[in-house]
C-alpha cells in the first residue's frame, strides 16, 4: 500500500499508473507534478490525480513513493530540483525505456544515488501520448523490468514490485546494462526501422500513391512510427552504444539479403525467410 | 457472371476468391486445379471448389475465366501445360504480387500473350497460407490492381474487374512497371525488413530472452515475417530491380539515422521521427 504517491510527468505512462493504482485502491493519494498547468488541470479533471503541483520539491514532501515519468531527457533537471526534498523513507523510481542513462541522470541530478532508488521500465505500447490517452488497463498483463542497483535497498525494490503488480503487471529483474542491450534489440531497433521506412517512403515522388496502396500489413508494420518523437529522440541519445551495435548487426544482415537477391540466390533467400518465420511462429502468437 | 471458373492453385488466395464468388452467386461452377490430390480433396470437402482436376489442360476446356493462383515461380510451367488448351473466348488472369515477371512467364509459357490475358494483383494480408485459411471475406474492401497490357482486350479487363468487385474488392488500374515499383516500396521492402529483423535477432545469443521481452509493438511489427517463405522468395527473384532500388534507398536513410545517433544530433533525430509520425498519422488510421 502507498500512502502518498507523487507522479512527476502525468502523461500516458505516469497517468495510466496513477489510474490503475487509484482504481485498485493501492494508494491513498496521488499528486501530479508537471510544468504545464493546463495539462495538470486536465489530469485532475480526468480523475487521474487527486491534486497537482508545479513545484516538484514541495510535492514530494511526505511522499512514500515518487515516480519519475518525464521523458528520459528531463530526468536530470527534475532530479536537480528534488535535491534535499525527498523524505528519508521515500522510494524513488522511474519508467524510462533506457536504464543506464537514467541511473546516470539521477546521480547527476541528485548528486548521489539514493539507496531507495529502483530503476524500472514498464514495457507497454505507447503509440498515443498525453494524459488523455491514459487508461487503468495499460499495464494489465504487461511486463515491467526492474533493474535494481548493487547496494540498493531490497525492501524498496519489493515495494516497487508490489506497486506494479497492483497495476496488473508481471515484474522481473534484470541488470541495467543487460536491459539496455535486450531493449535495443526488441524495441529500439524495430522503432528505428519503422520510423526510417515511413520517412524514407515519404520522400519518394509517388508518396501519395504509395501510402494509398499500403495494405493491412503495412499499417501494422508502421504503427510504431506513430510513437512520440521526443521520447524516441531521447531513447536514441541515451542508449547510443547498444542501438548502434544493433543497427550494425541488422545492416550487415540486410546487405547479405540484398546480395542474395542480386545474385538470384533462391535457396539462400528461402532459408532466411524460413528461419524468420519459424522463429516468429515459435515465440509470437 | 462467370459460367465456369478455373482456379489453378487452390491455396489461401485462389481459394478465398472461389469462396467469395460462390457465396455471391457470381459463378455457376468452380474447378480447382493443383498437383497435390489430397489438397484438392480438402478444397472440395471445404466447399471451396465444385470439383477438381490434376490436368490443367483438361480443366480449362470450356472455361470462361481461368485464374492463375500458384506462386509466381510456377506460372511459366503452368502456362506451358496450357498451350493450345484455352478456349478462344476464355479470359486468363492471375493474382501474383509482381506483374512484370508474371507477364514474361505467361508469354514464355504460352509462347504468346493472349489478348484476353489481364494481369491482376489483389492486395490482401496473407500471413497464413493453404486452402484451410481461405475465407469468402478476404477481399472485402481490399484493393485489387489490374495492370492491363497495351493492345489487350478491354472487355476482358472489364470482366476481371467485375469478378473482383463481386468478391468485394475495390479495383484500380496501373501500368505493369509502375505497379512493381509501388509494391516494392509498400509491401516488398517492409516484408524484407521484418524477415531480416527476426532472422537477425534469432542469431543473437540472447534470442530466448529477446523474444520473451518483445512487447505488442514487436508482434505487430514482425507479423508479416510469418508470411509464406516460398511466395516471398519468388517475389524477390521476380521483382529484383525495384526491390534492390528500394533496399538501397532505405539503406542510405538507415545509415543517415545511425550517423545522427552516433553524433548525438537530437534535432536531426527529432525531425526524422516527426516527419515519419506526421506522414503515418496522415495516411493510416
Amino acid at each position: 500500500m502507498i500512502n502518498r504517491l507523487v507522479i512527476i510527468g502525468v502523461g500516458l505512462v505516469g497517468g495510466s499508473l496513477a489510474l490503475a493504482l487509484r482504481q485498485s485502491g493501492y494508494c491513498r493519494e496521488v499528486i501530479g507534478v508537471g510544468r504545464d498547468r493546463s495539462s495538470l488541470q486536465r489530469a485532475q479533471a480526468l480523475g487521474v490525480v487527486d491534486r497537482s503541483e508545479l513545484d516538484a520539491c514541495a510535492a514530494v514532501r511526505g511522499a512514500d513513493m515518487v515516480v519519475l515519468a518525464t521523458p528520459v531527457g528531463a530526468i536530470e533537471s527534475v532530479c536537480r530540483s528534488l535535491r534535499g526534498c525527498l523524505d528519508e523513507k521515500a522510494i524513488l523510481t522511474d519508467v524510462g525505456s533506457v536504464k543506464g542513462a537514467v541511473v546516470e541522470a539521477v546521480q547527476a541530478g541528485l548528486g548521489m544515488l539514493p539507496a531507495r532508488f529502483v530503476p524500472a521500465h514498464p514495457i507497454a505500447g505507447r503509440e498515443r501520448s498525453g494524459v488523455e490517452a491514459a487508461t487503468a488497463e495499460l499495464y494489465q498483463g504487461r511486463r515491467v523490468i526492474l533493474t535494481p542497483l548493487p547496494g540498493g535497498d531490497p525492501e524498496a525494490c519489493e515495494s516497487v514490485r508490489g506497486m506494479w503488480e497492483a497495476a496488473g503487471a508481471v515484474v522481473e529483474n534484470m541488470a541495467v546494462g543487460h536491459h539496455d542491450e535486450v531493449l535495443a534489440a526488441t524495441s529500439h531497433l524495430p522503432h528505428l526501422l519503422a520510423y526510417t521506412l515511413v520517412s524514407s517512403l515519404s520522400r519518394l515522388d509517388e508518396q501519395e500513391e504509395i501510402f494509398r496502396y499500403a495494405a493491412g500489413g503495412f499499417r501494422d508494420f508502421t504503427r510504431i512510427a506513430s510513437s512520440d518523437p521526443v521520447m524516441w529522440r531521447d531513447i536514441c541519445l541515451h542508449n547510443k552504444g547498444p542501438i548502434l551495435d544493433m543497427l550494425k548487426h541488422f545492416g550487415r544482415d540486410l546487405a547479405t539479403l540484398g546480395e542474395a537477391i542480386d545474385a538470384g540466390d533462391g535457396d539462400r533467400l528461402l532459408s532466411i525467410f524460413q528461419r524468420a518465420k519459424q522463429t516468429r511462429d515459435r515465440f509470437c502468437d
